[in-house]
Order: structure tokens, then sequence, then C-alpha cells
């Protein structure tokens, strides 16, 4: 049974993990202080206690206990009204819950590129990724910073099938809120693992097979669709303003692109957002698997 | 040569087009009632400005007239001190220039099928145009709400060459100012025309030739890439949160999807945002044209 606490102080000290929300420089430190992560929304926060990631404790306004009463378990659940919601995170929650979630450790590179499971995984979650092995359509995301971005970049990994995703050490956090919102729940869903370090970190996706396919919007690329992607490929994805680095460039197997229409560059309009060039590199990487798969 | 008035009060009345840039409802009536749309940033304001759009006004901190001085010309220039700026649109334009621009007369929906010349076009920028005809592939937007969906969906139609965008009679507007800022300037680019009635809006389109595909994330429909397109296909997309209505579903000479991976389902992340579903949407139905074209 749900152990609910009233609330009515914004300023209460067990309401720190929720501390203004919105301030970007103050979460980061916060959450990588006490190593927590929030999850808005009863489906995400549903999402993430199926996955395996412990509840420190949930805030919400009263009438939001009952839906979540089976995935909240032991953990202290925080009522109050929406002003004093309001008053400790900064804005108005229209999602309706918060949950304070414990981070696990990450994987390593080297464990997530042999399919090891997701910390956070427990058994029974992992019963359906039995029959994923080993990945083998994978994306590296060299390090982009808009929280939003990797969220969807997530969600349309997840939908779409690609199997991991690679974050450059500078990357942006797939547990920061936004991240998490945007993504539905895909950032728990999906294998991930960040490098340890930029310089020589696409060596060890090499070294494991990878063949690695630089998407850039420089249309003198191969088209994707074209490209010779191979048994393993990863898709190196850059920043949202400048793209890839040179380095990954130059290190990559081949630069590719989606063809952008003749009449684009008379246009005005010669490139695609990040997450729109996202969603059809995957569509076309994992239309490059033998079919049936 | 520029015509400079520098200005130090935010309630200055020549300053009106700009108030409270932040507040939708408010800028819905100010826009309406004045036939006005905002443009911000050198990039978008010159693009506004060669598609053929009038100037009404700029505002910006002085650093921004010399790049700008080629495109202005007899509009009066305000500049002033980033804090006064802020303090009539309520808050800090980084991207230093705003201009508000006279919004054109729409063309009807039957012109912008014949492939008309969009209003604002000049005759210097519409000779790029000679070779497209009439549109053969066009997307049709059924009541989306978020501006910057729409902003990014008219990105994705003018980079991968999509002819034409016909917009429901509710749904949300391509000048409001998010939308003009994340299509790059595309809703320039594209002709596009507004419904007269959301009921029968769709016959004109079938009256006019064109194969109607519906996109839903509904897993039984026939998957884009072998959906029947024929010569001109218009793809209908719906709403954030709840697709295409039942009418128009109804109404499609076909239901089209986007194959999600079979995992995804057991992976709690079944679906793709509107514009992660849109550009690969896009991105299928130009490769169903003709090769070469």
């Amino acid at each position: 049974m749900a152990h609910l606490i009233p609330v009515t102080d914004p300023a209460d000290p067990r309401l720190a993990d929720y501390t203004r929300l919105r301030d970007v420089n103050l979460r980061k430190s916060l959450e990588a202080e006490h190593g927590l992560f929030m999850a808005e929304g009863e489906k995400v926060i549903r999402r993430a206690v199926t996955t395996g990631y412990p509840v420190r404790s949930l805030l919400m306004a009263r009438r939001w206990a009952e839906p979540l009463s089976d995935v909240i378990g032991d953990a202290p659940v925080y009522v109050a009204d929406d002003d004093v919601i309001e008053g400790i995170t900064g804005f108005a929650v229209h999602r309706g819950a918060l949950a304070s979630m414990e981070r696990l450790p990450l994987p390593s590179v080297a464990d997530v590129l042999a399919g090891a499971r997701p910390a956070g995984n427990t058994p029974a979650e992992d019963a359906g990724r039995d029959g994923r092995a080993r990945p083998r359509r994978i994306l590296v995301l060299e390090d982009l910073v808009d929280h939003g971005n990797v969220g969807a970049i997530f969600r349309c990994a997840a939908a779409l099938g690609v199997d991991a995703v690679i974050l450059s050490p500078r990357c942006a956090d797939p547990l920061y809120r936004r991240a998490v919102k945007v993504s539905m729940g895909a950032v728990f869903a999906i294998p991930y693992a960040r490098m340890a370090d930029w310089h020589d970190g696409l060596a060890e996706l090499r070294g494991a097979g990878f063949t690695l396919l630089a998407l850039t919007p420089d249309q003198s690329a191969v088209p994707l669709e074209k490209a010779p992607v191979g048994e393993r490929a990863a898709l190196l994805l850059g920043t949202e303003g400048d793209g890839l680095s040179s380095r990954w460039l130059r290190e990559a197997d081949h630069p590719v692109c989606i063809p952008m229409s003749a009449g684009a560059m008379d246009l005005g309009v010669d490139s695609l957002n990040v997450v729109a060039a996202t969603a059809i590199a995957c569509h076309e990487l994992m239309r490059s698997l033998p079919v049936g798969e």
C-alpha cells in the first residue's frame, strides 16, 4: 500500500530532489551529486519502474496516487496541492506526477556492443530481449547539447529497431528530465553507454566490427540507401549546429547523406534538423537488414 | 540607406507590433487584426524579404543594422539596447533582429493545386520555379496545434522536395513566429493554402486527381513504401495526440503506416513523433517519383 505523506511547505527538506526543475545548471549538479534523475507522468514513471530503476520518492497531487499505486512500492509518496508543487519545482506540473529515481551504473561500451543486459533490467523485462542478441545497428551521438533532441533520437531508435546508442563523453544526458520526457521513456528501453574517450572512441567500435557511417548534410557523400552497410553498422550523428567533428568525419569509413531535393538549395532550405535526419537515417539503416529480421 | 530610429522606451507606440512575443493569445489577435507576422534573425528576415513580403518595420540592436542593410529598403528600423527590446518583446532576442512583415493574401487551394505562383513571390524568385509545374506530391495537415511541429514539417517538405502544403481550417498558422523560426524560412518557400471547409475539404483534392494517403500509426495499414501512390499523391497528417479524424481516415484512399520495429511494442515505444514520422514519409513519398526527377 502506498505510503502517502501530505506536504504543505515548498521548502520541506524532504522535497530537495525536486528543486527548481527548469534550472539546468542546478539540476545537473544536484542530480550528479545524489545520483538521481526525474521521471514525469504516469507512463514514463511506470516505464522507469518496470525497467528496474529504484524509486527514491514521488511527488504529486493526491489524485495521481491511485493510478500509480501498483508501481509505487515502498517509496515515500509526497502529496501536495498544485501551488506547493509549483513552489518547489518552479512550474505547473501538467503531467501530474514526478518521481525521483535512482541512477544505475551505466554499462561499458564493450558491454553494450556485446549485447549485455542493460543495468536497470530486471530478469522479467529481459525475457523479451533474448532474441535480440548482439547489436548490429547502433547510433553514436557526438556532443549533442539539446536534451529534447537526445530524447527524440532515442524515441526514433526504439520505434525503428536500432539496437543501442553510444554517447560521446560530452553528449547531453539521456536521463535529464526533458530527454526522458521527449523520449516517452525510450531512454529506459534502449541500451546505451558513454565513451570514456572522444579521441579514440571510434577505434573501439571499429574493433568490434562496425562499419562507421558519418551522417553529413554534404550532398557529395554517398546517399545512405546506397552505402555499403555491412553486418554491423554504426551511424555517427553530430551536433545540431556544426555537425560531426572533422576528426570523426575523417575516422569514419564512409560519409553518408540523405539526398535533398534538387530545388531545396534554391528555396534556401538545404538541410533537415537532426531529429528529422535521424528518423530517415534509422529507417534506411533498418531497411538494410536482411528481409524478415 | 537604412533609416535608423533610436528608441529608448519599451512603451513607445511605434513598437506595438513587437508586444509580448511569447503571449500566444495576444499575438494571434494582434497579428490577425493588423495583418502582420514576425520574422526573427538575419537569415529568416532575408528570406521573407526576397520572397516578396513587404516590411512594416524592424527592431534590433544597432549592431545588426549593417548586415541587413541591403534588404531593409525604406522601412523604419528601430534600434534599441537589448534591455529595451526585452522590455517590449518579453524575452532576450538572441538572433538579434526582428522584422514585422505584412501578410499577403493566401492563394486558394485550387490555385496551389494548379501550381500557381505563391502570392509573395516576385518574378525574380519565381524564375527558379518554372520547372516545378503543377504539384504532384503534397502534404495535408489536419488540425496540428503545435507551431514548432508545423514549422519543422515545412522544413522537411522543402528539404525533401514536397511541392505544396494544404492546411485544414483549424491547423496552426505557419506564419506564427515559432513556426517561421523552426522552419528556417521554409514557410516562405513552399506554396500553401488553407481549406475553407474541413468536412468536404478532401473532395477537392480527390477531384484534382490526388491519391489520398492517410498516415496512421496503425501497423495493420499498408507500409508507405508499398502503397499505390500514383501520379499525384497527398499525404494526410493528423494531430500530435489523436492522429487523423475518423472522417478523414474514412475518406482517404489508403491508410498507410511507417513500419515500427517488431520489438518496439515490447519496449513500450510504439510510435514516432509527428515530425519524425513526416520526415520518413516525405522521404518515401519522393522516392516514389520516377527516377531522375
